[in-house]
């Protein structure tokens, strides 16, 4: 897939009016693929208030480099080697913006003087996708969703949680995944109280609310969805956090419009968990954008300012951990349209009885 | 697996010594984890010259830090945290370190006045790992051999890279793999001349050389291991140079003993594929260490400075890359030993002919 990533950087240079730079130093692994289309673990690209680029990568990548529409250099110091001035060329009056939640303390003091720490201004523009990216999410979580329908029939008491995760992680491969999108998540009985469970030997039995949450990673694009599911009939605290969490879920996705606020959505669903009497026990955000990287701008949460824009993909996925006994989370990954949300992970959200 | 996660912050406290601060702040994920036992991506842990160290994490992981040997708070912004001093607390005369490798600009700039940026202080502590340690390595190196073996077999024209990546990821895991150790890589003819290819579409043929790249993670600890194979009998120049890259690998094991320097390994097996010419098609540094980082301290190259130790898991995988041709890679994970080195990854470096 091949993006208009000279276009991308013309945002960029658009957004850099704001601020009191003369060109961005990008560091970010993930944002110098989205502006030049290199994925690699050592480069760097330079773009100017002007418009102009110069990406930088070592002797692993630099083939690859060579390929895209932009003037490329070599070096190991790839940071380094974009802020040495070419003879000749004209000091600028304003400073050099770096990524400052990206790059690290070494490196910053290393690089010298005249640098502006700016915060996440090319996640800003990631937040919004065009319809290709978008194309590339739907496709995510159709891989997401068939896994889960070809490996739930296989559920039973006697599995564990980690032969699960593996079933999961290996038809998303068999579908034509790149890899897991993250760290697979299976957390059965007790353990579904622990929101960020790692699967163990633990078999799953006859009783448990099972909390399964995984994604397809596709074309560099994140998937990810979580669904709860029972061994055998729930009992009647089980049925109960369920539909409560349900009904949550229900209220955040449908609070899903261009122009709501973080919080407000956050609060749409959260308000029924409270009410619910169980505040307490939902203490994560609702959501986080999904893109090029699992979890990206923006975050929909209690303390998130910020308002959503049309286009982004964004998950929602509220939880209730009850200590020692178990949990329930539903999580979908849709994105915000003029007209109501479009849902990408389609799988039922009816309790699946196994 | 246990271990003891006191002994390692009493080392590290003493190696504080020789810094001008009263403690470390440590925020490297990796380095929370070896140091107190939590796997998190949220956690930091200051450790004081004497001995004494706090945890933080945030809600997901309180639960399992709670269950830890040293005391924990629970905070979202977890270096700030432990930076706040409790009430009565006497001031250091000395600043606080903290990792400037892996601290952001952004947090750095945030917490404020009095810390000193330290270098890889952890690291270098875990460059030597303790027998329980190796174990993991050992098993994890098993594992990777395993897979090795019961793909080869199915190895044939027709088969795409990303088909054989897929093959080898999911015998590991089958195998009791954590996940793969890094993105696994599979580069057929003239894919092979780049060293991180990534695995595509392309069907592998007869008369292809093809560099398998991979490992298995296991316990937290990597493996990593590369094997060259020949689809059909390989021509002159193929064998000739799996022939000169085999030589140049055992030269490189060979000069891996406890004291021997970094650079010294390095040019063991650099100097045989420049006598041969091909200086200019082996670009990388000749190896790393391998524990719960898949690339970690020593770095073995020409520029690099230091001496090994004993008990130092390592990789010797010295290539020679021909640009549109193809390439010859060949590595083993071992680890030094006062007696000559242990070689963890044990598939023959015999030139298979599938």
């Amino acid at each position: 897939m091949t993006f208009d990533y000279a276009a991308r950087r013309a945002r960029l240079a658009e957004s850099l009016a704001g601020h009191e730079v003369h060109a961005l130093l990008v560091t970010s692994p993930v944002n110098v693929r989205y502006l030049t289309g290199l994925a690699s673990s050592n480069a760097a690209v330079l773009v100017g208030a002007d418009g102009g680029a110069v990406l930088a990568t070592d002797n692993r990548y630099i083939g690859a480099a060579r390929a895209l529409d932009l003037p490329v250099v070599e070096a190991a110091d790839v940071a380094a080697r974009l802020l040495t001035p070419s003879p000749g060329a004209q000091e600028g009056t304003r400073g050099v913006g770096i990524e400052a939640g990206c790059m690290s303390v070494a490196t910053y003091l290393r690089l010298g003087e005249g640098l502006v720490p700016l915060g996440p201004v090319v996640e800003r523009l990631r937040a919004v996708k065009d319809e290709q990216e978008l194309d590339l999410i739907r496709t995510a979580c159709a891989l997401t969703d068939q896994a889960f329908a070809d490996v739930a029939p296989r559920i039973a008491p006697g599995m564990t949680e980690r032969e699960l995760a593996r079933l999961l992680e290996q038809r998303m491969a068999e579908l034509g995944a790149d890899k897991p999108a993250f760290d697979t998540i299976v957390a059965a009985g007790e353990n579904g109280a622990v929101p960020h469970h790692s699967p163990t030997g633990r078999e799953l039995r006859a009783g448990d609310l099972v909390t399964i949450d995984f994604g397809a990673r596709y074309q560099g694009y994140h998937a990810d969805m979580t669904r709860t599911v029972s061994l055998g009939p729930p009992a009647a605290w089980q049925r109960e956090l369920y539909d409560l969490v349900a009904e949550a879920q229900r209220a955040g996705r449908h609070a899903l419009t261009p122009g709501a606020g973080a919080r407000e959505v956050d609060s749409a669903a959260r308000s029924i968990v409270a009410l619910a009497g169980h505040g307490e026990h939902f203490r994560h955000g609702l959501g986080h954008g999904v893109g090029l990287e699992i979890h990206e701008e923006p975050f929909l949460g209690p303390s998130r300012t910020g308002r959503l824009e049309d286009r982004v993909p964004i998950t929602v996925e509220p939880g209730v951990y009850l200590p020692d006994r178990g949990g329930v989370r539903i999580e979908d990954t849709l994105v915000t349209r003029e007209g109501g949300p479009e849902l990408f992970t389609k799988t039922t959200k009816e309790l699946l009885v196994l």
